[in-house]
């Protein structure tokens, strides 16, 4: 039996799989927060290609690949699926435990699966700049690469407090040719505003959002790009589970249980969508989104219109959130550090399709340490809570005397990652509960619209 | 044409390939420097287990690799070959340019797969503990790797400067249970020797070799590891050129020229002695050595018998030395800062089976930086002067206008390594020449034996 299951290069999906197509309920549409309108493809102009907008709305099954996307994705894809050997004899479990592996892109992740797609399609309407935020550089990361690859320029604008803590991946970025302010910056109204009251202001998420997306707004060769939680960024991602559903036929396998750790939810939707079509289609089969017990929107959340951002620049989705202006406390998965959910996501865990299940980060740098030093591969913060869950189903499998077969989605590596591992060795790690009293209070500042729920 | 050329797990080559069978020339021993003769197997027994011994003298062609060998190589090999399109285009080169990339073990280099072999052996014979010395960290956390594997304990000297200043390779082998201490540290001889005089003493390298050959030596159950330089690590390594000859045979392909950087040796050893085999019967194949400026041993190097360390502790070597006391400037390559050679590659440099060549460091890094917008991948400091050497071939195949197959090994990744790419960026990078005069100096010092030279 082969540990690594590998495809060659033509086994590189040729469409990217489309959930809407198959959704027996139908999906709320984002709200325009002044007229309480659903949006049109004219609101998102500014922001993105039409050919995005066109994706974020469509349900059409299958949507082709581009050829020059799948000749990007030959630099690291298909990726490799593994059994995990040394995970199973470590647990004595009867369970069958397989991972896909994302981290063996350049960035170091899935996140480039949509990057190059969003890059290639910026190109081909005329983009010659792209615009984004980044937290700790995962996304920001990715997004210079793929840039890198169509020849078009990019800025990412980077929370200060990661900017000066975390400076290898504004190092990466800058190896792949992008421009990596810290933000707050001079360069925009939003960040200007906040230097003029507090020269000295950390930064967040949000903010960066909003320099990000006042920057494209106001220059006409210039789009924004987003990592996560939208139609169109979860449909890129559907190359993983393609593969990983060839993966397990060669292993002659089919999961019970699919596994991924969300924070805005890409990297679970992109294993679990063509899982989650066959389960449409009657087969049995259980999927688990494992989140941060720190940022617990699918398990504590309310499912509700909210928007995407602190600073209330986006659209209003309606998605499992624990509140626009709730800050999750300061965990290393800052990946997965979001109020909010993927819309689809949050869809797909009201009509219980998918599973929420959350998990304190101690117990989950553990599971990480432990497949380390059975599996050899590092993994990333966010990766490990989806290694943890994976652990209690193989465990549950043993103590129920039966077979189970797991897979879960290895989103990517920890080398940036290891001053959380050695705060982790030393103890000095908190385990955040769910922070009830910030989240309740968070909620209570969600927008009530007219008319919508 | 596939840009990626991936082999299944059974094409894990079954065993190494072993040079000392085909060299058309005899091998200088290694020379016991108290006696001036040979050394045998019983000098080396207090710091090896036997079978690595017999492999470091054995001329058997082909050594069988063991089944829980291949079994642990399972976790990230066979290793991808890619053809280099990206760079060949930006070159406009009609050259066509292939690498080896073992940047994606674990540990993210070619180093584990002779660690794996060396704890394996280790383990058979009972060895329930490992020194080793590390500079950087590259060696060390393959060796932890390979020893968590094993379930052998493990204790790293590393290089004080380095521990202190590059502290995450530290953590990735913590991670995987090494012991880890900045040597000079308190836990040898050699160590309380050197702090009682000068207790903020850096360290070098050629000390921390002391401390770990010590404490190996002074322990039953301890055994010593060395990641370069001995046939038996080359000897190892031998499965990376054994995979590229059939991934070049699919590619439909043979190399005009095969690339790999030296230090000691051991990543360029790994991919061109199956050609050097093809080389000695008769195939036209040119074999190029690429080392830094700074530390030019086959370029600038005597062809002599001299120590392997600083500290004078290892039996003497027939190889290109700069002389055992010559500390090589603060490159970033430090993987390639040795004053010595691999005696088997400095005997086929010394018979013109291999070319020698050297850069300084700003090109190398030039080299790496269009390498990984091209191509993707960030390369290590070591691996870029692998590229830089190939994109030479390019050019010159493109003023000749002619065709030109180049292969290289792309030895490891440079995730640890941004700290010099910010160097680079800001200009603060010097381009160290050949530093004559300490070189001078140092081979002064190179003992004189009676009867050997």
């Amino acid at each position: 039996m082969d540990r690594k299951i590998v495809l060659p290069e033509k086994e590189i999906p040729t469409h990217w799989y489309n959930v809407l197509a198959d959704l027996p309920f139908p999906l709320d549409p984002p709200i325009h927060p002044g007229t309480g309108q659903p949006i049109g493809p004219q609101d998102l102009a500014p922001l993105f290609p039409m050919a995005l907008i066109e994706q974020e709305v469509s349900t059409q099954r299958e949507i082709p690949i581009p050829a020059e996307v799948r000749e990007a994705y030959t630099l690291y894809r298909p990726s490799p699926m593994y059994r995990a050997l040394g995970l199973e004899q470590a647990l004595r479990t009867p369970a069958h435990i397989y991972y896909k592996y994302e981290g063996g892109s350049p960035p170091g992740s899935h996140k480039p699966n949509t990057a190059i797609a969003q890059a290639y399609y910026n190109k081909q309407a005329g983009t010659r700049r792209i615009t984004t935020e980044t937290g700790a550089g995962q996304w920001g990361s990715a997004l210079a690469f793929a840039c890198s690859r169509f020849g078009i320029a990019c800025k990412v604008y980077m929370v200060r407090v990661s900017y000066e803590q975390k400076p290898y991946r504004k190092s990466l970025m800058q190896v792949w040719g992008a421009q990596v302010v810290p933000s707050p910056s001079p360069d925009t109204h939003a960040g200007r505003a906040v230097l003029e009251k507090e020269p000295d202001n950390p930064g967040s998420l949000g903010l960066a959002i909003s320099e990000a997306v006042e920057d494209a707004a106001t220059h006409d060769d210039t789009k924004y790009s987003l990592g996560s939680v939208l139609n169109h960024v979860l449909l890129h991602q559907t190359v993983v589970g393609q593969e990983a559903q060839k993966q397990m036929a060669i292993a002659g396998e089919y999961p019970d249980v699919v596994i991924g750790c969300i924070g805005g939810g890409s990297n679970f939707a992109g294993i679990v969508m063509p899982f989650i079509r066959d389960k449409i289609n009657g087969k049995q089969v259980r999927a688990v989104a494992v989140e941060p017990t720190a940022a617990p929107s699918v398990t504590k959340g309310r499912y509700t219109y909210d928007f995407g951002d602190l600073a209330e620049t986006t659209p209003l989705l309606k998605m499992h959130t624990l509140g626009h202006t709730f800050i999750p406390p300061k965990i290393h998965a800052g990946g997965l550090r979001y109020h909010g959910m993927a819309p689809l996501i949050s869809a797909l865990v009201e009509h219980k399709f998918i599973e929420g299940v959350a998990y304190p980060q101690r117990t989950c740098f553990d599971a990480a340490v432990l497949f380390a030093r059975t599996e050899g591969i590092l993994p990333a913060p966010e990766s490990a809570h989806a290694i943890k869950h994976a652990i209690v189903e193989a465990e549950r499998a043993k103590e129920e005397g039966r077979q189970r077969v797991i897979l879960f989605n290895l989103s990517g590596h920890g080398y940036f990652d290891l001053a959380a591992y050695d705060e982790h060795f030393a103890g000095r790690l908190e385990d955040y509960a769910y922070p009830e009293s910030q989240i309740l209070e968070a909620m209570a500042r969600i927008p009530k619209l007219a008319g919508v729920s």
